[in-house]
């Protein structure tokens, strides 16, 4: 079977939230166990993943470095975040593949996904990125452009676009790279983000994009049979943090959406999950939202939680 | 013709050695339209790069936050700059191949380099990196592990290891990119650096690789028929910086030699190039050492400094 799997930031950063270089290589390591067990199983893999926390570390640098080094931009930031996660994936995965005894080429693109220059999120940033800065700091920051919001108590935050993502530019070479038998890790963070100018040339701009709905769209491209988006818990979950809270498992893109409009899932976490894992499913392909360390089965056993597009009476004899 | 194309990290930077944003993409812009009239001409172009100022513009950062994130080792470094020249690369070279009506896919390969944990480089570290400190703060770094050297007036500067490229583990992915006729970008900064440890197990290192000497593995085992280190002069000199001083043409190995042994090229810039430039010839290969915007006349029509295994009488006939 054919599987993206779109791995969270989180998932290369220590429970504790740790970006040091050890808590992500020892992370990595074990997000690329299940990988490789996954291909154990007899899968191809494409794999994705997020980069927030070590983009926030780079933030962190460019700002107390400003006064000797220029700041880069926040696409170059992703840009490094693909170029560092990458590499420790690279040696993991490698060691990981050795460890089942698969011999198997990986391959990392630096990878480049459009987004339309006229998105409303460029008029109106709304994602929070980086740390929180007392008030005069933060104006300072403004300054130079940045949009920046009071967010009382904490302090001031810096505020992005958060486009939605139309195309990642290196689409045909994923599919070169799979076809001749790699794993390929490609789009990571969502992919840097680029406008194309009325020229036709490409440009980076400062922007996140969320990186779930960036596999959503590797999936439909490379018509994979299953999206899926591995984070902290197995299922996503009814009436969560209440005594009645019950696990979400097999249901059709229909009873989710009701459940999203519902207000089931939170913006900030489960919620652009569930709308990512929906946007596939509509297209009639199976989506699973699922620990890293329950992938295997997922995908071979309807373990967690999987939407898809058709009735659960017609699509229960498809298990096997 | 296959050309594997070494560009300087300086080729990457303003004329004043500025690495700011707007610089780096301005120099890069002029640096892919050199490369893009090298495909124009016909010819298959594989393509790496230095990165020597962005890394020293990483390492500041790394510093000066150090208190407040943890820093990142330096093949961690080096990854992050695979990532951010090599997404201006392709945005730059993309529009450089529409300016000129010129359809190729390009592909940025993240690329480990193979080094010997044993290499003499790592009990005695001589290459600098980053920027001089003060004694005391020197010191500091120093019971961080990290060699630090008095370099008198300008005060303590860092040095690292220079261990001999071993072999790019990327090569196989490479090949099969160019076969499907990408222009592929790998291996920069001379590749990440990777040790083997007893287990088998891939490692990063601290250590800086010479991005020509990884060059010349990569020529080699791709078979290419001209290697070219483009620099910031159309031809190595004779007698530098004396009143007769002259140009270095069409030149044999063993007469190549003869001049690198008396000296004639300056161990911290046209050393190195030299050095890789030879190993190359020695294959039977043609290497050439000349400026960015002369490589189509190097290739083409012999300009520049070019090395070749035979002797001059038998290579005459070979240019067309």
């Amino acid at each position: 079977m054919k599987v993206l799997l779109a791995l969270g930031g989180n998932a290369m950063t220590a429970s504790d939230g740790s970006a040091a270089p050890a808590a992500q290589l020892e992370a990595i390591a074990t997000a690329m166990d299940s990988v490789a067990a996954l291909v154990a199983a007899g899968h191809q893999v494409i794999l994705t993943h997020g980069n927030g926390p070590q983009v926030g570390n780079i933030l962190v640098k460019n700002e107390l470095a400003a006064h000797v080094v220029p700041p880069v931009p926040l696409d170059w930031c992703g840009a490094q975040t693909q170029g560092t996660i990458g590499f420790i994936i690279l040696d993991a995965l490698e060691a990981a593949f050795a460890a089942r005894g698969i011999s198997k080429p990986v391959a990392v693109l630096v990878s480049r996904t459009l987004v339309d220059a006229d998105d409303p999120g460029f008029a109106e940033p709304t994602k929070p990125i980086g740390r929180y800065l007392a008030a005069d700091h933060a104006r300072a920051m403004m300054d130079h452009g940045q949009t920046w919001e009071d967010r009382g108590a904490k302090g001031w935050r810096r505020v992005v676009a958060s486009p939605r993502p139309l195309e990642v530019l290196e689409t045909e070479t994923i599919r070169l790279l799979v076809r001749a038998g790699h794993l390929v890790v490609a789009a990571g963070g969502g992919g840097i983000p680029v406008v194309r100018d009325s020229d036709g040339v490409l440009r980076g701009v400062e922007a996140v994009i969320d990186k779930d709905l960036t596999a959503t769209l590797l999936a439909q491209d490379l018509e994979v049979d299953a999206l899926v988006i591995a984070t902290d818990v197995d299922h996503a979950t009814l009436d969560y943090r209440t005594d009645h809270a019950r696990p979400i498992g097999r249901v059709t893109v229909a009873q989710m959406e009701e459940y999203a409009a519902a207000g089931q899932f939170s913006s900030g976490s489960m919620g652009p999950k569930v709308e990512a894992a929906l946007q596939f499913a509509r297209t009639g392909g199976r989506s699973i939202i699922t620990s890293l360390h329950r992938i295997v089965d997922a995908v071979d056993h309807d373990y967690g939680t999987i939407i898809t597009a058709d009735p659960p009476t017609e699509t229960s004899n498809e298990s096997s």
